[in-house]
């Protein structure tokens, strides 16, 4: 077995973590995301001379995945300015001297679904996170897509409900996109209290539910996934995912059917790695790294 | 150089083709699509006795293209009955006893254009068809993308913009969905009059720009491509694709940048391939087939 360093790097924290390639997690530490020049030195200490054989990375981003880019594992646009453009991949890499694996966060927590969790066997499936932001990775073939950059789909247009209270969604680059209509803090803004204080409210969770099915059916007809599973804060509110397969079927009108979407219950679920999928998924991407430097990719 | 066959099955039409592995089209009719045992026959005429190597079809559908599934070449759902379930592969391979390669329409163009056109050498690509109905071929890692059924995201939900004055759009499933408020037909019920002959009124082609604009946002959240290529009937209107680019640039709001994103002239284009990319995308499938009956998949 190898001995594995895994970073998820978030908005709010870092969680940084010792492991295995089997997604076993054997310490971690959660060290605030405050600038780089305060923030790395103390992931760095974490894994100095814990002799790891590779490192992964999931990262907020956006990214430059594109490994012919020179400016390749580095943070380009993000709202957090000390960040913007900060070569992560190369320091890690540069400090610690082994192989770095990076991708975003929701293409980690999805690579983990697919290895260990709910996706485990399927060729294609997502991982959607709903929560401060809404994050969606996506695995084709077993691997995280990238594309041209690597997916965005919080941000994708959905059509407003009439009578949504909200004028304008809290998305500051496009308003009213899915992230800014649903994301917590959209909840939030729009009704006036958190998440957690809105359980009893039905008519929360139905508009949530429209929103969150409407996107679902979007990456339906686009990706089509095998399964869909969903994670996040907003997502700990148990009387929500019924609402969402309900929009679906709703949605959908019957145009696509068949396979999985002939029991949604299995085809939409919550995350089965209790919370644990991210920084399992950032083991994963170590592993991988470590294998592409040990016998080519 | 092989002898192939190529089928490109649309609503109205098949078109029958000869050619080769180059994409060549040596000879090639068209078949109107009445009832399939009205059209079958007229099809094996035209390929029987002419010594092709293989076949390949590009169909409207839906598809079943689960290798592991009992329909596997069938076409599932559509509003033609009598396709409906219909096993057009294997009815095609029984009779000419070639092997048949089978994928969407919209994939079979999305492959030609990577292989011979706009998207050549890229290994993530979409294609877009704007006429009677709004489909999309995906390609990734070089290869037409499935996952669970295969993409048909002409059918995602769009923001309406709230002085459309269509009231409902003309899709029998969803009403206004993408395709029910900017396909052909969605513009001649909106206005009264057929496309070609709205070609001077700006309100027309600014609110089809406004939805292919949206549209193309959210397979560029979702599937990141690498390249945009358009085609189909409606596009045929020169106005409309600068139109759609600017579109596209106001709507991502400067979200994502850099890459393809700096010269939207060449990331959003109209297919090179004159018209043809359906059916060579045809003779590509045909190719393939033969490959994988020579060398193994």
């Amino acid at each position: 077995m190898s001995y594995l360093g895994a970073i998820e790097a978030g908005g709010t924290k870092m969680i940084c973590a010792l492991g295995r390639e089997d997604g076993s997690v054997l310490e971690s530490v959660s060290i605030p995301t405050t600038e780089p020049a305060r923030c790395m030195p103390q992931i760095l200490e974490f894994f100095q001379g814990r002799g790891i054989d590779a490192l992964g990375v999931g990262c907020f981003g956006l990214l430059d995945l594109d490994r012919n880019s020179q400016t390749y594992g580095c943070i380009t646009t993000t709202p957090k300015l000390r960040w913007r453009n900060y070569p992560i991949m190369r320091c890690l890499q540069d400090a610690l001297g082994v192989p770095v694996g990076i991708d975003t966060d929701v293409n980690a927590a999805a690579l983990a679904e697919a290895t260990w969790g709910c996706s485990r066997g399927l060729g294609c499936s997502i991982y959607i996170t709903v929560g401060t932001g809404i994050g969606v990775g996506i695995i084709v073939d077993g691997k995280p897509h990238h594309g041209m950059i690597h997916p965005e789909c919080g941000h994708i247009p959905v059509n407003r409900r009439s009578d949504d209270p909200m004028v304008r969604g809290v998305c500051p680059y496009h308003g009213s996109c899915l992230e800014g209509l649903a994301c917590g803090p959209a909840i939030e803004s729009r009704w006036g209290r958190s998440p957690a204080e809105l359980a009893d409210c039905e008519a929360v969770w139905a508009l949530e539910a429209y929103y969150l099915g409407q996107a679902l059916c979007s990456y339906i007809y686009t990706i089509s996934p095998e399964r869909i599973v969903l994670g996040g804060g907003v997502m700990n509110q148990q009387q929500l995912l019924p609402l969402i397969r309900a929009e679906v079927n709703r949605q959908l009108g019957g145009y696509i059917k068949g396979k999985g979407l002939n029991d949604l219950d299995s085809y939409i679920v919550s995350s089965s790695l209790g919370g644990r999928q991210g920084i399992m998924g950032c083991l994963r991407l170590a592993a991988d790294a470590l294998e592409e430097v040990q016998h080519g990719s």
